[in-house]
């Protein structure tokens, strides 16, 4: 299949086995769900008006669905519905015969990509973090508990999750300013007020939950499977010293909830679909609920790289090269044991995988780590650079993409930069 | 000041000097903002469009403001008209001549609340829960970790909270199914799947903000006490022995977003002005953010009582007397804290103190403590049965006031029944 409709590199992150969805605004007038293409946003709400979704049962109403500043409406309608947008919009790109496209103005119905302003793909009614990655649990649990409590024994039964602060999470490009808190640098005295000086990224994924679930009714592993809308790059900004200091025994709160970064274009499950992989292999055997009966494999080879960018440099330098496939537990997993309480799940909820480090140093997804907790200097290329943590006015970019024949299913790119914490 | 417009008994919790906010609707109709009087309702929309909030700088929408299903709308624009609407509803209830009473027809204004249907106060975007009493704290701590270990050290210096839950946040009256999880009875042994057998009540209140502060701007502890609209009963429910598998090292998970309990009328911080006492006192001295330099205590004197009417018996029967006023941080204390990294709170969203208990046992908060983690049975009254933890079935109710002089300010009810857990 191939895209006639407007030209697509190679190296496009965005070509017509991609198609994610996302919200965006041209010169400040209302945002509205696009679809990227190439270079350019497809405009679902002018493609409505033209009747392309006109035969979708389930979107009688897809003007008014793709006309919102955010995807929840979407996302509540469900995978035959995401599927059948899909097809409609492949048919579309790659039929010049089409009959949509004699009537489409290109120019009313595609804009290019530089031009645009992202937005939040939707309206976040809360936000969970995950703790899923092997790799990463044992080394942070070496460097806060040592070599033989590093993985606690609900770990590999479990997969390990808290809830996050969705008020804070913020779009690719959003500054954020470091936090303030309390630290304890020396356990023999107080406290200390101040900025944090241990600031830190952490590489993760996160999905988009659909449909959902009734309070007090949990999901099987199959159902959650079809809940999951797709997945956003996600950064999830720590503060190391006032989390050391804060999170026994209730967990993480102003170490993280100070902003979460996500990249703005949603790439759906359908997208991600040639690229499934075994996850690791899970010893003990998950209990029933989280084992399921799925024939497909839970993994996904995402490719994932996380650049910095120096205050005292005009380049990026690679931090770390990793991949969603280390993940120990599955997407649908995660969403599985989430539900299993009776909570309820809501179609713009958004569940991060929890940092995603690989087996060897180079794919570490964090500062903590690449530092082993501060006590090396990560060297940034040639520059002479060296960081141990983020300092003032440094960028971090995650991008990521899976590798087609001859395409790939990328995800852009999710960016921030840290500025100077403020005072009361 | 008295109520001539309805009458209103002595023992009401709702009486002019009250005057507490709530989302109503009657027959079906569509939700609104109300405030309670005696055994009424006002309806705030009814008396916008008589022009009783015509004057108040700031509220030009009034009948918009208050025509919406949630309060969200109106706790952003502030103490300034908080106050204002309450001065104009305290003169049109006690002003015979009042102009707006002279046209108020009283069947438009006003209904029964015997014939209304509460909502949520507030579309909640964010929950938080504290962990704010040094009783409470203390004893979980014994149970958990030994009486050596019981306050972590970072417990005097800050108010310990982790993010909760929102989407499972309901209103007293709604029926939660009894969690699925995993448990580890016997530390030996793998983990077993199935319904909590250790579910619990947490006697707690809750305070919804007002205004807010934008991402990366942290507000004084000045600032904090008047961003806090009013309080609410809450009833924190909690599967002890999920919550005790899952919980090592980000905290609460599952054990807690089974569902969280409030009472719809949010009781203002102007009607619990006079009822401020000192907190207990702090030792060590809170570092300065925290410290603030605000002359008025920062307690507030709520008698608070828990009943449980077990399944086989048609009474109440008394579990828990305790009081707001044994809370060791302050409500200004932790929402200066939880923006203190720059966290954005916004209109709506809701912060729990954490379990209420008092020094003596009969004010424990929690099955938890007063059974002593399942180690002796809890007496209820003479009917003979007792409880370790919550039955199916069983149903909790939490009520409160404060007692005026010849007046009472009271929070009405926060009730919930468990039912039996359903499965996948």
């Amino acid at each position: 299949m191939e895209c006639t409709f407007v030209s697509v590199s190679p190296l496009s992150d965005f070509p017509i086995q991609n198609l994610p969805f996302g919200v965006y605004s041209v010169n400040g007038e209302s945002a509205r769900v696009g679809v990227a293409i190439g270079d350019h946003v497809l405009d679902l709400p002018a493609l409505s008006e033209l009747g392309l979704f006109a035969q979708i049962d389930g979107l009688e109403n897809s003007h008014s669905v793709f006309s919102k500043p955010y995807l929840n409406d979407f996302m509540a309608l469900g995978r035959p519905v995401w599927r059948a947008v899909r097809k409609q919009l492949q048919e579309f790109l790659s039929n010049d015969s089409h009959p949509v496209r004699q009537q489409a103005d290109k120019s009313l119905v595609c804009v290019e990509l530089s031009k645009v302003a992202m937005h939040l793909p939707a309206k976040i009614g809360d936000y969970t973090d995950f703790y899923a990655s092997r790799e990463h649990a044992t080394n942070v649990g070496v460097m806060f508990r040592g070599k033989d409590n590093a993985l606690m024994p609900n770990w590999t039964h479990l997969p390990v999750g808290y809830h996050g602060r969705a008020s804070s999470v913020v779009v690719s490009g959003t500054p954020l300013h470091r936090p303030n808190g309390q630290r304890r640098p020396d356990a023999s005295k107080p406290p200390v007020f101040g900025p944090s000086v241990r600031l830190d990224y952490e590489l993760e994924m996160a999905f988009f939950v659909g449909p959902g679930n009734a309070l007090g009714e949990p999901m099987s592993l199959e159902q959650a499977e079809d809940c999951i809308f797709g997945v956003v790059l996600m950064n999830d900004w720590s503060a190391r010293d006032i989390q050391a200091w804060e999170y026994v025994p209730l967990g993480p709160f102003l170490g993280k909830n100070f902003g979460t970064t996500v990249s703005p274009w949603v790439v759906t499950m359908d997208a991600l679909e040639p690229f499934r992989v075994a996850q690791p292999p899970q010893d003990p055997q998950p209990l029933p609920y989280l084992a399921g009966s799925s024939a497909t494999p839970g993994g996904y080879d995402i490719g994932l790289e996380v650049h910095i960018k120096p205050h005292e440099d005009t380049e990026y330098h690679l931090l770390t090269k990793s991949n969603l496939k280390y993940m120990y537990w599955a997407l649908r997993q995660q969403l599985t044991h989430h539900a299993i309480s009776g909570c309820n799940m809501r179609p713009g909820d958004l569940c991060g995988t929890g940092t995603i480090s690989g087996p060897t140093e180079d794919s570490f997804g964090s500062m903590l780590e690449l530092s082993w907790s501060g006590q090396k200097d990560v060297v940034l290329g040639a520059s002479g650079v060296t960081r141990k943590f983020i300092d003032d006015n440094d960028v971090i970019r995650i991008t990521g993409h899976c590798q087609g024949n001859g395409f790939r299913i990328g995800f852009g790119e999710c960016v921030g930069q840290i500025l100077p914490a403020k005072h009361i």
